[in-house]
Order: structure tokens, then C-alpha cells, then sequence
């Protein structure tokens, strides 16, 4: 088929142009460079069933230059502002690069009669829930996150335009999703931060902030394992790992990777790391499970093996 | 105290403006007359507490300009587009009405550090979900509309702006709203078609469609009691009244009050009205009951006074 896929230069959507061409699919990739980057698909430039667009997707008209010159089959949408901390400052950030992205897509589906959605949505639509086991339908989303609240107004617009325009949709709720090419959050941090000063580590928050984190194959995986097993309406997956893993943990795990014995957390203090921060989380993934597909990867193995890649052979 | 209210000149937002300077607040009316109507404020203009602009919320200079200039207090932003069977051709008006007058207002109060908010919100958000009671957290929002896809779009804006910029909003989940100065719908469609030809009537769909009627008064007495009463956070009320009411009642209804004894009535067939349409509908409406307020008129007779309002002496 053809796949066009939507922030393909990014961190995940990268690994995901890979899979694709690897099972022999066409990939059109869109991004417009302001989280993803060149270097992130180098390898493929010369592949000939593949071809990249520089291009922004909240800009009608290079969408539809896309659409109308590709003959797509399969939207794999990923393009969004993926850093939370970043937006706290500047919600027009998530208005234009993670919800209007969302509208000027399923647009053009509806105008050129794409029928097949993939929605990399987020567990940041839960909002902070900390007592309950969050399960695809837990009540009362209620985001607490600007980047949150523009992945739930997508949700809401994937409901209505596959609805209205008979589509096949798979939404998956990513949880933090780490490995190779990764562009920020706190294991990126804790890298250059050791870098830079090997005996101290400034920790935000209190340090027992808990998060599954997911290794970006085996999202891949998930993505590959359902993509061809579309169903009418909307299907929505959180897709997870076994446990969790906290923030002082990955400061653990990281000085035992680069050896270092002596370094000495300083915390921020207070519960999340920032506003809008959800410091501890977890849900349930019986859904997924249920439907035939495993990591391979734990919280804390992903943990060890994206430090292990990102801090390479060497040392600081 | 100080208010804007942002849809001002419309059906809904008119008579909310009447209220407030009943209360001897000062009311600033913004809107952009798309569905709005200068003879809807015509009765205000000389009133010294009250001052329009005709402006877009959609647009972020038009908003800049009246928070800049007017100190305002509190927000009820109740602009949207309203006609949800137009936008299901063109669900662009959704983003820019419905949506982006959303973003665009939060923005702004959280630049001006105006901390009440009020928004309309709409039944729509539930989607079609005919054998739930539906409560105000019902789970597996999913919206059938463009229209309710951009409210439920704008409550999760509402709800991560809430918690990032301590907010105190209100938000009602409104069901059809009707009585003087309506602009669309199913009695001011039936009303221009009898006017026309009073031997038959054309009724999309079925006829058994069934829904909750609020007389507008009884909303805006609901606006007024609550509004004062904001809690930090955000609260959701589905606003409703007792019963509902079919499509083939509203007909036979104005047929009554218009005495007409012979139309014949021409369904069009189909469960829905129009694809998007939630053919059958009636939400709990405990929590607002508990809470201290109860509508006047059930929705027979709203349906009833909103025709006699409508058709006022004349006959067709």
C-alpha cells in the first residue's frame, strides 16, 4: 500500500517509515522539520519506495499537494509538538502543530477518500487520575496539559470524521516512548546534563515521579501487528509496558550505564517535575493484551537500553 | 462586575446580555453577526452598561483589542456555530467558529489574567449512545458531529487552561434551546415551510426523533444562579429540562397553534434527521437538580411557547 505518514522525520515516525518499507510498502513521508530532523531518515533517502516532503500539515495547502499527487491509501498520523514542557510556555504550539495538523488531515482523508487512519494519540488525555486503573473508557478525561487537551480535541475530531466519512481508525495512547533518535525528555536531559557535570545531577521534582516507558520497537510492533487489521469506527488501544520506572531509578540506572558512582542528586522538589506534569501513572493495557500483542521490552529495560544507545561507546 | 460575552448578538448570547444588566452588571457584547444579529441587541444600544463590538473571537487581534480596552472580569463565551446540519458539509465553520473562538478567548484570559469563565457547551459531545443514562461523566465521549467534536475539542482546552491558570469555570452541556429570536432549526424550519404551504409538511427523517427542548429563559435563569457561585476547577451540568419531545409532536404542536387541521405530513425516512443527527436523546439531569435549579417549562411546553412566540399574531 501506500503510507503516508505524517511526522515521519520525528523520533517514532521515523522507526515507523522504517517498518513500513521493511514489509514493502511505499512511504510518502510529511514533516515540516520542527521536531524531526534529516538525519533521522538519511538511511532511506535512497530507498525508491520512498520519497519525503517538506512540509507542514496545519498548512492546508501542503497537505493537499500531498494528497493529490500521492494516491495515499493509509494515513499514519503522527505529527505533533511531542514536548509538553516546552508548550506550558506556548499553547499556540499545540493549537497549530499537534490539533489543527489533526483537522487539516481527516480533511483532506474526506476530500481524496482516504478510508485508513492511524492516530498516535496519548495517555496525557487521562489528565491526573491517580487512583484509578485507566482503562480506554475511563470516565471524565480531563487533560491537565495544553499538549494533552489538543490530542483529546483530536480524538474528538477522529470520532466525528470517521463517523461522518465511514473511516477505519486505530488510536493508539502512547505512554512516554524512549530509544534511539530520542529528542528530549528526562533521559536526553540526564545525558547532557552528566556530560556537561559528571558529580552532580539536578533532578526536577522530588525524584518519585513513575511512568511506564515503552521501547520505541516495540511500539513500532504494535503499530505493524494492528495497521493491518482495521476495523470500521474508531478503535482505541492504550499501549503499554509491564511496570514502571521513576525518575530517580532512570538517574540510577544511568550512572551504573556510564559508570559514574559519585553523583549527587539534586532534587527541585515538589510531586511532577513542572506544571502540567501527571507524576505518577500507569494503565491498564489488558485491552491490548487481550488483543494478541506483548512488549518485549519492561519500563526498566527499555530505560537501560535507550541510555545504553544514546550514551553510545563512549564516556564522559 | 465586568463581563464579555462572546456570541453576544446571538440567539442564546442576546438573552444573556439582557439578564446580566438586569443584575446591573456591564456587559461588553462581541460577535461577529455570522449567525448574530444586530436586531437581537437593538433594544440595548442606548444602554450605558452595555457596548458591542463587532468582532471575531476566531480572530486573535479582534480578542486583543477588547481585553486590552475593557478590564474584563468574566467570560461566557457562547460563540459557536450553532447549526450543526450546515457544518456537516463544510466542517472548516467548526474549527474556526466552534474551536479556534475557543483557544483564541482562553489565550487571552490567560495573558490578562481573567480568571471566571462560563461556556456552552452541548449534549453533542456524548455522541449517539441511545441506551445510557447519560451523566455527566458517562465514559466513551464520541462525538458524531463536526459540531460536537469542536465542543468536546473545547472542553478539553477548557480543562487543561482551567488547571494551568487556576480558573474557575463553569461549563453546561446544553441540549436544543429554543423560544424568541431563534434562528434555525426544526420549529423555524417548519414555521417558514407552513408559512409557504400549509397543506403539507416535509419532516426529515422518521419523525420519532425525541429530545430534551429548553425554553431559553430557563437556561439563562441556570447561567444566572450559577454564575456567581464558581468553584475553583471545572464544573460540568448537563442543563435539561423534564421530558422530551418528537419531531411528529412539534408538527402536530404548530399545527394547533397555527389552526391548521389538514396538513399532511411527508416524511423523508431514516432514524436521524441527517447523518450527524442523534435521532434519539435525553440526558440525566440529577446533578443540576441536586444543585438547586429546575427549568419552568418541560420541553412540550417549550416547544409550544416557542411556536406561539414565533408565529406571534399572525397567520400564515
Amino acid at each position: 500500500m501506500r503510507a503516508l505518514v505524517v511526522g515521519g522525520a520525528g523520533f517514532i515516525g521515523s522507526h515507523l517509515c522504517d517498518a513500513l518499507l521493511e514489509e514493502g510498502h511505499a512511504v510518502i513521508c510529511m514533516d515540516n522539520l520542527s521536531l524531526g530532523t534529516r538525519d533521522n531518515i538519511a538511511h532511506l533517502e535512497e530507498n525508491g519506495n520512498f520519497c519525503f516532503y517538506e512540509a507542514d500539515a496545519s498548512q492546508p495547502e501542503d497537505v493537499k499537494k500531498i494528497f493529490e499527487d500521492e494516491h495515499i491509501e493509509y494515513v499514519f498520523h503522527l505529527a505533533a509538538n511531542s514536548d509538553i514542557q516546552a508548550s506550558a510556555e506556548n499553547p499556540e504550539v499545540e493549537y497549530r502543530n499537534t490539533y489543527t495538523t489533526t483537522f487539516q488531515i481527516l480533511l483532506a482523508m474526506k476530500k481524496y477518500n482516504v478510508k485508513r487512519l492511524f492516530f498516535a494519540s496519548t495517555s496525557a488525555v487521562y489528565g491526573d487520575k491517580q487512583d484509578v486503573l485507566l482503562v480506554e473508557d475511563t470516565p471524565g478525561l480531563a487533560p491537565i496539559s495544553y499538549y494533552g487537551a489538543a490530542k483529546l480535541g483530536s480524538e474528538a475530531l477522529i470520532h466525528a470524521f470517521t463517523y461522518m466519512n465511514d473511516l477505519k481508525t486505530l488510536v493508539f495512547r502512547f505512554p512516554n516512548v524512549i530509544g534511539p533518535r530520542l529528542t528530549h525528555g528526562v533521559i536526553f536531559d540526564f545525558i547532557r546534563k552528566l556530560r556537561k557535570d559528571s558529580t552532580h545531577l539536578r533532578i526536577l521534582g522530588d525524584g518519585r515521579q513513575t511512568k511506564p516507558y515503552i521501547y520505541v520497537t516495540d511500539l513500532i510492533n504494535a503499530i505493524m501487528w494492528f495497521q493491518g487489521k482495521a476495523e470500521s469506527g474508531v478503535s482505541i488501544y492504550n499501549v503499554g509496558v509491564e511496570g514502571t520506572t521513576s525518575v530517580t531509578a532512570i538517574a540510577d540506572i544511568m550512572c551504573e550505564e556510564m559508570k559514574l558512582s559519585e553523583v549527587v542528586y539534586e532534587y527541585t522538589g515538589g510531586e511532577g517535575g513542572w506544571k502540567g506534569d501527571v507524576p505518577h501513572f500507569q494503565y491498564c493495557i489488558d485491552k491490548i493484551h487481550n488483543a494478541g500483542w506483548k512488549a518485549i521490552h519492561t519500563s526498566d529495560e527499555a530505560v537501560r537500553e535507550t541510555i545504553r544507545q544514546n550514551i553510545g561507546g563512549e564516556c564522559v
